[in-house]
């Protein structure tokens, strides 16, 4: 039996997917403050062109770059792994794969869109990238990008992680990035937070905040987010088209697929080819997005226009989500502390394609333990919700001997998080 | 052009390459404190009876049992990649390839030989493992394997090491395993030493001490040895076995072959089949170990019998050594401070097969630093010395013309020794 696919070079896609043009009906359009859709004047005060062509495009498959292309080459295709030995040990009927993100040099699946989006700033001739980060998986991703393109960048860092995981600043740093915890006084946003409370522990959203406020004051610098939003979406859809591939060289298609969600952009790369599969009548399969109870987007959050900043510096979006204002409270998985959720991941809830469920912090990290001793891989607190739903499902086969193929996107390695498992 | 090797299972080797029926001479055998060759009698307080076996044995293949090859399917054959974008940057005429030991579960190549020392000690019947551990790869892998095969684990880490790195400890724990500065006040050995310093920052010579101590007073336990002898390097053979068809499928054969070098293991692993292949005048390649300026062994040190640990416990072993007694400083690639050198090794040495060379830790770390910032993977600290190496050997080749083909082995990830960065 074949547990690793191969890993050759034929293997990485030369386009991205877009699901837009599949969607049965589109997410309303972000909006200003007066009600009315934005424009692409708006977006060009913080992207770069080639990120507001992507956020903006419906053509089905949108070209990658040569030199982002180069750039993937150094290590993707990504493994898809069958975690036979869980399987065993679950003693289920069902098959568990897994894409496995963090084998890349900044461990998760981020560094996917952090190539293009530095890729575009340098092409516009921007010197900066100022932007935010949670755990530091985004912070890491851009500063590798940014140090293979030529660009300086700072990166906002939610003051939790930063406290929590400080080596992801040795790590953001040694590529020539500058890291400062947020809020900040740097900001105004961040000074008005601080004001409140000197020990706050900050959350994306005031972090996004932060970074866009830089950006509007600065000429030559340009904001990058590494979630929520359509292009960010876009570039990640090379993990579901590998996938795609991985799975056919396996001899097996996949009838549930799981990811974790915060911004979305990790579910959203998995899931997204697939679910264009499903959209065209090739496919049956049941979709998870699995996110922490304390920060309950898509379960307990509303589907409406909100700010995807804390401070109400950027469009509003349709999607769910918690209230600009809301901080959730300081777990490991600082990834996925987020309020609201990617428009199109929201609108695919909405029409029913896409079922979320909520974890609590204990359960998933203790199904990141099991997954260490039993599969050996070491994951992401983030990562740790897939790893938990998929051994959720696979009981669930065991009990009604469905034959179910499971593949979920582990989407980054936890070794910059170990202390997440001590302190549990 | 192919810059990833195939990781289909075809390529997992079924037997050990052991070199010794090779070798034109054989190093002299260990002796006892009398000077006459210890038998297997003595082997037998410290270690299962199958790991005698593959420490005594002759022939040139050693059948891997079926239950270690299973462990291994879940994280082999590693990658062997092409450094095509530090090729481009040091604009040689050199292709550098890199056998990449990282990508498993514990991080290193040390894997490799703690799944059979765990699965022959549970074959004995043993409970309980103890061992020493360095930098905390060593002790990492071995809490892995004896978690699979349902065994206890205590290891003596190198205080050094257990203040720079404590995050090993957290992955040791989470496994099972459990932990111990060293020298400590459990063993005579130890508190010996912490009388002289309560400060002591020890070395992997006390710390083999304080585990043999250990198991010689216990019955159902038994010790792990995580470099050196003569078993260790023949279960790393698996490295250069994959090598060598992985160099193959990307159509080139190597011309010099670099590891780093502390007990040997990592160095053996990569070197032996490929030496087998000089020696049987099939290839001609030029093996370069190379050692840390403060750790000399090979390069200040002398070829004679010596103690394989601090207080003089273990047999003697031929080998290049800088005296039982002696204690480097604290320097960041724990793995390397080691006073000895693996018989096998130190005698390829004397017979002119593998030329040693010295770095300091400014170079190594500088090398380090430029491999993460160009090929996107965070290398150990020992194997900064291997990249080191590989780079002034590309470097060479630019100014002579020569058409080079280096291999090295990048023989574990550096996610949990940042620090080591950061301070530098």
């Amino acid at each position: 039996m074949r547990r690793f696919s191969s890993r050759g070079g034929a293997l990485l896609p030369t386009e991205y997917t877009n699901i837009k043009p599949f969607l049965p009906s589109l997410p309303p359009p972000p909006v200003g403050t007066d009600g009315s859709p934005v424009g692409p004047e708006v977006l060009s005060a913080l992207f770069p062109s080639g990120m507001i062509q992507h956020e903006i495009t419906m053509e089905p498959r949108v070209p990658i770059s040569d030199q982002v292309r180069d750039a993937y080459k150094v290590y993707r295709p990504s493994p898809l792994i069958r975690a036979v030995e869980l399987e065993r040990v679950l003693d289920t009927p069902a098959h568990i794969y897994y894409k496995y993100e963090g084998t890349n040099p900044a461990g998760s699946h981020k560094s996917n869109t952090a190539l293009p989006q530095a890729y575009f700033a340098a092409k516009d001739g921007i010197s900066r990238i100022t932007t935010e980060t949670g755990a530091g998986q985004w912070g890491s991703a851009l500063s590798q990008a940014c140090n293979r393109f030529g660009l300086d960048l700072d990166v906002f860092m939610v003051r939790a992680s930063y406290l929590q995981k400080p080596l992801r600043k040795t790590f953001i740093n040694m590529h020539g990035g500058k890291v400062y915890a947020s809020p900040s006084k740097l900001t105004e946003s961040g000074g008005s937070f601080l004001e409140k409370d000197p020990e706050h522990p900050g959350s994306l959203g005031i972090a996004i905040s932060e970074a866009v406020e830089v950006v509007l004051a600065e000429k030559r610098s340009c904001y990058s987010l590494g979630s929520v939003s359509d292009a960010v979406c876009l570039h990640q859809s090379i993990i579901g088209q590998e996938s795609i591939l991985q799975m056919e060289e396996m001899g097996e298609y996949p009838t549930e697929i799981i990811g974790c969600v915060g911004g979305g952009s990790n579910f959203a790369g998995i899931a997204f080819p697939f679910i264009e599969q499903v959209l065209t009548g090739n496919a049956e399969i049941k979709f998870t997005a699995v996110e922490p109870t304390v920060c309950p987007t898509l379960t307990e959050g509303k589907l409406k226009y909100d700010f995807g900043d804390a401070s109400g510096l950027t469009p509003k979006y349709m999607m769910y989500t918690l209230g600009a204002g809301f901080v959730p409270p300081p777990i490991h998985a600082g990834g996925l502390r987020y309020h609201g959720m990617a428009p199109l991941v929201s609108h695919l809830v909405k029409l029913g394609m896409i079922d979320p469920i909520a974890y609590t912090q204990e359960k998933v990290l203790e199904a990141g333990k099991k997954f260490t001793l039993i599969e050996g891989i070491l994951p992401a607190p983030e990562s740790t919700h897939a790893i938990a739903a998929a051994i959720d499902s696979a009981i669930d086969a065991r009990r009604s001997g469905e034959e179910k193929i499971i593949l979920f996107n582990l989407s980054g390695h936890g070794y910059l998080d170990l202390a997440a498992y001590e302190n549990d």
